[in-house]
C-alpha cells in the first residue's frame, strides 16, 4: 500500500517569509533582511509585530505569495510513489481559505481537491509522514514528523530536519 | 482521555435538503416534496439534476441554509464529554468555503476554528467516531461509523443508523 504524506503550506511549499518581507517593505517602507528573522517566533520577528500581523488579513496576501524553490517538482515526483495531502491550518485566518485554494490550483494543478485539507488542529490528521515547519503540529502528529527549515525554527533540535525539497526527496527515498 | 467525534455538515448539522428544495422552487418554480427524494442519489433526485446541481454554485446557497433540528443543543452537550470536530468535504465546492465558515460561526460559535476541517477525502481523518450521511466517508473511516439519516440514504443497511440528534445523543451515552 502506498504511504501517505501530509504537507504543510506556509514555509513548506509557500514562501510566506519572502512574501511577508516584501509586503512589510511595501506597506511600511522598512526592508527586513532574512537574517533578522532567524530563530525568532513568527509573531515577534518583525520590528512592529502587530503591523506585520495585520498584513495577513489583507486581500491578496496569500494569493500572490511566491512558491518555495523546488516544491512543484518535488511534489510531482513524490506523487508517483506516495499519496500526497496538502494540510494547512488555514482555519485560523478564514480570509485565506479561497486564496489558498486558488494558489494551490495555480501552482499545484496536479493535486486533486480530494487531497487538500484546510484545518485547525492537525492532530486528527493521520498520515505516514508530516512535513511541517511548526513543532505545534510535528510534536503531535500520528506519523513520522519531518521538520522543514524556516527562519523561525533554525534552533529547533527535535525531529528529523530537511533544509529544502532536495533533502526531503532524499529522505523519502527519491532523487 | 476524551474520545473524539468527527461530524459532517450537509445533512447532519446543515439541513441542505430543505435548502435545496427551497432554492429549486425559488429558481425554477417547481415544488419538490421531500418524499420524492427518498432513496435517490443526491445527483439524480431532482427532476432536472443539472439545474439542481447548478444551485450549489450560487452565492448564498450554503450561507443561508437552515440548521438541522436539535443539532446545536446536541453538539453543546457532546462537547462536554467529547472532542468535537466539524469535518466537511467542502473542497469539492471551493465557493462554499467562506460560506460554510461563516455559517458555522453563526450557528456554532462555541466550536473553535481549531476544530473545523474542510477537506476532500475523509480517509485521513482519525477520530473515534464519524457521524456522516455518506457511505463514501463512513466505509473508510478509522473510527466507528454512525450513519445519519438523509433522504438519499434511507435504504442503506450498513452501519449503525441514527435518525436525528436525539438518537445520536442516546447512542453516544448522553440524554
Amino acid at each position: 500500500m502506498r504511504k501517505s504524506i501530509a504537507i504543510d503550506m506556509d514555509n513548506v511549499i509557500v514562501d510566506i517569509e519572502t512574501n511577508w518581507i516584501n509586503w512589510y517593505e511595501k506597506e511600511f517602507g522598512v526592508k527586513i533582511e532574512r537574517e533578522e528573522l532567524l530563530g525568532k517566533p513568527e509573531d515577534e520577528a518583525f520590528p512592529d509585530p502587530a503591523a506585520a500581523l495585520s498584513l495577513i488579513y489583507k486581500t491578496g496576501f496569500f494569493r500572490h505569495a511566491p512558491i518555495i524553490e523546488g516544491a512543484q517538482e518535488a511534489l510531482l515526483k513524490l506523487q508517483e510513489h506516495y499519496d500526497i495531502f496538502i494540510v494547512s491550518a488555514a482555519m485560523e485566518f478564514p480570509n485565506s481559505l479561497p486564496e489558498k485554494y486558488d494558489w494551490l490550483n495555480e501552482h499545484f494543478p496536479f493535486i486533486s481537491w480530494k487531497n487538500i485539507v484546510f484545518c485547525g488542529d492537525k492532530r486528527i490528521i493521520d498520515t505516514d509522514y508530516l512535513i511541517d515547519d511548526h513543532l505545534k503540529n510535528l510534536d503531535f502528529c500520528k506519523g513520522t514528523p519531518i521538520l522543514f527549515t524556516a527562519s523561525h525554527n533554525v534552533n529547533v533540535t527535535k525531529h528529523k530536519r530537511v533544509n529544502n525539497w532536495n533533502e526531503a526527496l532524499a529522505l523519502l527515498g527519491l532523487h
